[in-house]
């Protein structure tokens, strides 16, 4: 049965690692013999490290249960530093480059037991240029952006948990094109140190898996907090659908996803009801993107500088634009933005979380670009906790599906309706 | 009067460059001529690009006129990535540590026609363990910390001007210690990519310089926004003194400043009044406190676990420290420090500033630490902008000044009264 390890989820894996039933090694291996068999096709890695891997397993195998990720193999998204793996923030520039030290997080994560099992392919930058990774559900379509590599090796079982990051819909987006679990944490949960920086108030760390409880011990694993893991739902959780006002940008498979949702939720005994944002939350789309630019102009200052005919010509536009964005725009989207932070929980009322569009629809079907992250800037601009639920399929059979929003700092809440809601749309 | 060119102000330096009544080169060689008879007493550089320097300045005198700091040498705190200059973050862990690109503030201002003049000393990864340098003004006492070079090259008139970086009082007690001025702009007004980062919350990128004119022509070099540099006061400025919850740890000269600052302002027709900070407001000593060991313990997680004998025993029980704040600890102190920001503005009232210690009194005669960061945690964790002010000397005739702090994002306010309160200040 070895074979299929790759293909078991994290939670049920660590049941199993803590008992020794399976060992590290052998899960290292049946990963690493799924990524030889489709990483020609899918491109999800820009490294292996495959003998670190083994010879972490077996320590792990020899030793005592270190933690919470005792044996899992991780994917690690190329925008975090690795002391041990190259890191090239998905950029020419850094071919080879060698960072001294871990991310923060890979760090919390290897002390609690996991196996950094590769680099995973990221965008340019994590911005819109893509790099070489398919959509492991249908190879002709994008996996999304930027945490392409991640969503991808998680979604084709090569990896049962990947490290991703979030500016503007960055682990929503190819988690909901490849058909898994994402989790973007409130901003803030998540120690950043160590993640190239793009934009200081936007950037967030988030995690791939292939189910609810999967990224909840993971995300448990990197902050500490256990109680991530309390999935458990004592009474019918307050849902309301928000459309948002990014609704026109929904094409017909996730209009459909919302339907099924709604059924579901009025099957379930939930009141459906619409939760509408006000008014002044639909200037927070632009907002989001002049902070984005504007960050992004001068977070990358010495690439623009020194690497310009290194950088591709999309990225370079970019950081064009943003060095149009004058102060006077910049602060009033921060100002927006702060204003906006200030009234979504009273927004919420008396829902605990709501379940809006994670991207337009399915994958596009282009390796050209990695779709419209339309659907994820607002509330990365916001800091709220999203968790995206792969639920439904579009009209051409690709995944669809929505993302749960929490408010602020409402990330176990978020987590447990999630899961709650996965098995209710999953069984309907 | 080559010789005397590094005494000059940036403000004046930049004029004479502009009308190239001197050259950057001039004033590149009047620099290193300084560092070189003055380096071995005062210690204050981990590494001098003298010709790099150089060769730069030849460019520029050769060139058009760059920007904002046409032809100024910038000492450059080893907290801050330089793709040309080692980088050590003061650890033996990065001895010789070369990154890849320039911290973002280090590439802005080149833009901006700066010159890197070389690296400054920092304490340990920025916290308390000083390194070598010694206080200019006395070299058996303490230059602060952790911008410990910096303060002292600009005090020494080694440079000009120099980045520092403050988490908890890293910018003010070294101005306050070596009796230059210091500003810690608003949190988030100033781009951190490339900085090693230690609190995400609290890291805030500062300047040093021996003017208010030349730290707000620093900043507005870094920010692009020129307003900074508008110090002009039109009308008498409403400041109250703030002698804060943490009042019982001034000493003598500091109670000293704040008695002579009060007589300054009654002298200059601005009623004293007495800013009394609301009750919560002393907890946030100890929140700061826990938010920066929590965040360190992770922030340092790869140096923690990989590189422990290669940190000194009070980072190594910092660290530890910080692994002992609970989660629920660490909520409630971000919980009060969010409270705190949103009463703030209201607890100023009608005055546009406060004036506050910046330390506890002069450097203390030691070079094992680099005194108490007490005066400096609160505003920092508040994210309000802080000016260090030197203007008046301690019972050993040691600087001794105060802080002037304004409302959050309110700078230009903070450094037009700063700037009116110096020459108030000094000429009573």
């Amino acid at each position: 049965m070895n074979e299929l390890l790759n293909t078991l989820s994290a939670t049920e894996l660590s049941r199993q690692l803590v008992r020794r039933d399976i060992s590290a090694c052998e899960l290292v291996r049946a990963c690493l013999s799924r990524i030889e068999s489709r990483e020609l096709q899918v491109g999800a890695w820009n490294y292996v490290a495959a003998d670190a891997a083994l010879s972490r397993a077996k320590q792990l195998d020899e030793g005592p249960v270190q933690g919470l990720l005792h044996g899992l193999p991780i994917g690690v998204k190329d925008l975090f530093d690795t002391h041990d793996m190259p890191t090239t923030y998905g950029s020419a520039i850094y071919t080879g480059h060698r960072p001294l030290a871990d991310a923060a997080v890979v760090s919390l994560c290897s002390e609690q037991g996991a196996i950094m099992l590769g680099k995973t392919v990221t965008t340019e930058f994590a911005t819109f240029t893509p790099g070489k990774t398919r959509n492991p559900r249908r190879l002709t379509h994008t996996p999304g952006g930027s945490s392409s590599g991640s969503a991808a090796a998680v979604a084709d079982h090569m990896v049962p948990l990947a490290f991703a990051s979030q500016t503007a819909a960055s682990v929503i987006r190819p988690a909901a094109f490849c058909g898994i679990v994402g989790y973007k944490p409130s901003f803030g949960l998540v120690n950043r140190a160590g993640v190239k920086a793009l934009s200081d108030s936007l950037d967030t760390l988030g995690f791939l898996a292939r189910s609810v409880p999967d990224v909840a011990l993971f995300a448990a694993a990197a902050t500490g907090d256990l109680g991530l893991m309390k999935l458990e739902v004592s009474s019918t959780p307050r849902v309301a659908l928000c459309h948002t006002h990014e609704w026109p940008h929904a094409d017909h498979d996730t209009r459909h996803a919302m339907e099924q949702a709604a059924r579901s939720l009025a099957k379930a005994g939930v009141p459906v009801r619409e939760l509408v944002l006000p008014a002044a939350f639909a200037g927070l789309l632009q907002a989001q993107k002049d902070i984005m630019s504007f960050d992004l102009a001068r977070s990358l200052a010495h690439e623009r500088m020194h690497h310009s005919e290194s950088l591709s010509p999309g990225l370079r536009e970019l950081l064009a634009a943003g060095l149009q964005v004058s102060l006077e725009q910049y602060r009033a989207a921060n100002q927006l933005a702060h204003a906006a932070r200030g009234m979504v929980s009273a927004a919420f009322g008396e829902h605990e979380v709501v379940l809006a569009p994670s991207a337009r629809g399915e994958a596009p079907a282009t390796l050209e670009q990695t779709g419209d992250p339309v659907f994820g800037r607002v509330w990365t601009l916001l800091g709220l906790p999203c968790v995206h639920l792969p639920f439904s399929r579009g009209a051409t059979g690709m995944p669809v599906g929505l993302q749960v929003i929490g408010r602020y700092g409402e990330d176990k809440v978020a987590l447990r309706v999630a899961a709650w809601l996965m098995h209710r749309l999953l069984n309907d």
